[in-house]
């Protein structure tokens, strides 16, 4: 596998992880980076994460073999509507979001159809920081990246991204798009908003200097993943809204469930609860 | 200071690392570790943990200068009625019980009162792990510890344990027990309560096996707490049971608010969620 020019529209941890990884294995000519923050672009192309950098969208797309759309995915139309004249032919387009049907979706609007040479993708992978200083070569190494592609999209470009992943170490794997995002909403998206709900309910508790203060490192672990993006994340809940939703309603269930057991005093089905998930839990690799 | 005689009943990860960090810095004589499994107990004596294991607990307090209750908070006064009559004059017993007015009440109801010598305490430290072979030294290093003494509890007493617990490398604070159990609640008993409902709820869903194989990271160590001991986690959740409570149904107030915000597609409101969350999660130290 072999890119001429990549080009990469927002360049933070994943975009900048991914560049980052293509450069160190030799199987990238050029890349060029592009976002609406020049800092970020600047700080870019000093840890040489990438060649190029241009906040002009429509500049850095031309000629470019392969486009890798690495922005909050509300903002895929709008950077598609952009950049939708400058494509050359036989280019591929391929994205990161974290949401897939909502990505088609705006996708399907800018272009009238899904294009046979767009290939959805999401690299499971990430860590709670952002921007171009938080990337580094090893992110997707040994972890899985889904791509969902469709009927019609082009088996020679689900083929080149498909090898482009493969080079950082990850491990790619096919999935309906609608089946990728319930299982995100149930183990990614559900998971990142009760940690940002617990966060910000402790903090506007009364006595929140004295919780901080005495929460030790199994709350930090808890608690990490409320660090993440805040736009970012709102924009995936919102593009996944109705699973994120579904999951949340069968959690809120759970909890009642087990409130009630506390409630009434239940230690041996409250002993089974717990027993059940430590069971599941360390059934689960590390 | 120097105990010539200690005794750690329940030698898991916390009576274990204690047991570890003590000889190490060479301020304990002897230790003696009783417990009911003596696979445990072979493994600690095993570890050089302790050097004298017996599970008839009377004999094992029998001239310990220093008892550390190290069980289940369930089994405070179970323990301490088979303890009672053979503690010597002279003698310290401490806990190290996650909540205090559950261990306050058993102790009371055991000896009538609460004895001028039992130090009520809680190092807040620990891991998703159980047993003595869990256990290392420096798992208090840099941790906070609370101890919560009554107006009767005796000054002296209180200076020992303190000072017991400094030599780990812990911080030592005071604070009011029934505030301890308020604060702690919302820190560490809610998040595992969240942890292990999570993993339960997860393993229920038909799509379970996709759902854990497309975890990453972020699922990891937002669930690692769920791998915690299910009987002392029981036994915590009914110990302080209303605090708990309370914190849960708050939790699930702040979770209600964030569905409506998702359901309404507020994304401003929903991004300002996620941004107050991060802004304090950022400012606690690692």
């Amino acid at each position: 596998m072999q890119i001429k020019k990549l080009c990469i529209i927002g360049v933070g941890l994943i975009g900048g992880s991914l560049a980052l990884s293509l450069k160190k294995s030799g199987s990238v000519g050029t890349i060029v980076g592009t976002g609406r923050n020049q800092e970020n672009l600047n700080d870019a192309l000093e840890l040489n994460i990438i060649d190029h950098a241009t906040q002009d969208v429509t500049e850095a797309v031309a000629d470019a073999d392969v486009i890798v759309l690495s922005v909050p995915v509300g903002a895929t139309e709008s950077v598609c509507r952009q950049i939708k004249n400058s494509i050359s032919d036989g280019a591929i387009l391929t994205d990161v979001g974290s949401t897939k049907t909502s990505v088609l979706k705006q996708i399907e609007r800018c272009f009238g159809q899904i294009p046979p040479w767009f290939v959805p993708g999401h690299p499971i992978a990430g860590t709670e920081n952002s921007g171009a200083r938080a990337a580094f070569a090893d992110l997707f190494n040994n972890r899985r990246v889904v791509l969902t592609p469709l009927k019609n999209t082009d088996p020679d470009a689900v083929k080149t991204i498909r090898a482009m992943w493969e080079v950082t170490g990850a491990e790619v794997e096919m999935l309906d798009p609608q089946l990728h995002d319930e299982v995100l909403a149930h183990c990614s998206h559900l998971p990142h908003v009760l940690a940002f709900a617990l966060v910000d309910y402790l903090a506007a508790d009364s006595k929140s200097e004295a919780i901080f203060r005495f929460a030790a490192g199994g709350f930090e672990d808890f608690t990490r993943i409320a660090a993440s993006d805040p736009q970012m994340w709102s924009d995936i809940c919102l593009g996944n809204r109705e699973a994120i939703l579904q999951s949340l309603d069968g959690y809120q269930a759970k909890l009642d469930e087990l409130r009630q057991l506390l409630l009434q005093g239940e230690a041996e089905e409250l002993t089974s609860l717990f027993r059940r998930a430590k069971t599941t839990r360390d059934s689960l690799r590390e």
